[in-house]
């Protein structure tokens, strides 16, 4: 068991800040990363539709050997995540528990800001987790649509950056908040933008991070830790690979090497 | 033959500003609209993928009886439509020819700029096609991905709107063109903010509008046009109604009755 990968899926490039995380929190894990690129993006999808596409993403990796699966994107995290836990005889692990835990760890105020795409904020799924692990703790959340596109197109130095970032969080700032949880796996790449436009004494929280030091404890606990060598990472796509390598390079901060095209994932 | 309605079909919402034009040309037509949003948006998918979306979405309208098809969707008329045209029993059109050849027709200085998503001009469909009605036109291409979110979130009339429009088309604007086509069915959203930016004695050349006025001439001369009353819409999404509902009323002009969820559109 513990020379099996860990299994990661996003809709697209995003989870590849998750990936990140993961791997420099656990460099000696081999990780299978697929990004379903011809479904991209999932947040406008309903529930229906996103349960089906997670578990044929959650199949894919299972049946090339993973000991635990990280739902890298928000999305499928707040609306397939028990679904998920359900049916499959592996750990299941999100990216909102994590974050929620040390959002609510480190606020002094009980007063936490979230921000994510419009699908995330409705879903409320933040707010339901934060509520649920301390009662008293009140939550301002924002979607801030735009920003995914400004990060794929990589605006994150433009004025449309900074802009767009005084408009959607310029609300959630007056409220007081002493943590911003960044609930989507595109904003780690626009922090310096949300960071200067929040202004000082905020604390960033990272879920991606969170996550990977959950799967850490996870690991150790269970006595699953791969304990030598380094890991390798294979990326799967369902369409595109060139377009997720020039993108998904940025996101994961080195360079991506081999992505294969898998076209079936889902059946026609 | 002449009752059978017209079928339309797009990713999404965007095909809805044809659909405009085509109700303003031929009001006494039925239409039935699909909008392909559970797998939306097809800007970045490769042909391969492209080509199998867009015959499953014409397979649907098809056996719901239509006597032409129209390809809204910039990026399936630039991919599929040639694929579709020799598939299907019916004449099927696309949004660039029409949208060329009126371009060539108006430009007196024989330089057309040519705006569009990144697949659109990365495909150079209407560069090709203008070319081949008029060797001797020089064309200006620019992709303008953030337009598309932009128009979908809203934000036609704030700042983020003229601020990208001066980033994308004051290049363009230096080259001296006359025309300019917007080559994606969002921007007609954006058509005064484009025009702004761009200044006067620039033509327009919205491709919806050629578009019906092509489809006008075909059931003309096919003797296929609908003589009496008034024509209904039909819409079918493959994904989120209400979604489509709320965006798509804009893009229409005026309100949508009943959309119909397809879920068995492409089985699983």
């Amino acid at each position: 068991m513990k020379h099996l990968s860990i299994g990661i899926f996003d809709s697209g490039v995003g989870g590849l800040t998750v990936l990140k995380e993961l791997l420099s929190v656990l460099p000696k894990e081999h990780y299978l990363y697929l990004g379903d690129t011809a479904r991209v993006p999932y947040g406008n999808r309903s529930p229906y539709v996103l349960r089906r596409y997670a578990f044929e993403d959650a199949i894919f990796l299972l049946t090339r050997g993973i000991k635990l699966l990280v739902v890298a994107c928000n999305t499928s995290s707040a609306v397939s995540l028990r679904f998920l836990m359900k049916k499959l005889p592996v750990p299941v692990l999100g990216v909102i528990e994590p974050a929620c835990r040390r959002a609510v760890s480190v606020t002094k105020k009980g007063k936490v800001g979230v921000i994510g795409t419009r699908a995330t904020v409705e879903s409320r799924s933040y707010e339901k987790t934060l509520k649920r692990i301390d009662k008293a703790i009140t939550v301002f959340s924002k979607a801030c649509p735009l920003f995914v596109p400004i990060v794929e197109e990589g605006l994150c130095e433009h004025d449309v950056a900074y802009l767009m970032a005084e408009r959607y969080l310029g609300e959630i700032r007056e409220k007081g908040i002493d943590v911003l949880i960044l609930g989507c796996t595109h904003y780690p790449m626009l922090e310096h933008v949300i960071r200067d436009t929040m202004g000082g004494g905020i604390e960033i929280v990272n879920p991606g991070l969170e996550l990977a030091r959950e799967v850490r404890s996870i690991l150790e606990k269970e006595r699953l830790e791969r304990e030598n060598g380094r890991g390798a990472v294979k990326f799967f796509v369902t369409d595109d690979p060139q377009n997720f390598k020039r993108i998904g390079e940025a996101f994961l901060g080195h360079p991506i090497g081999d992505v294969r095209l898998v076209r079936n994932l889902f059946p026609s």
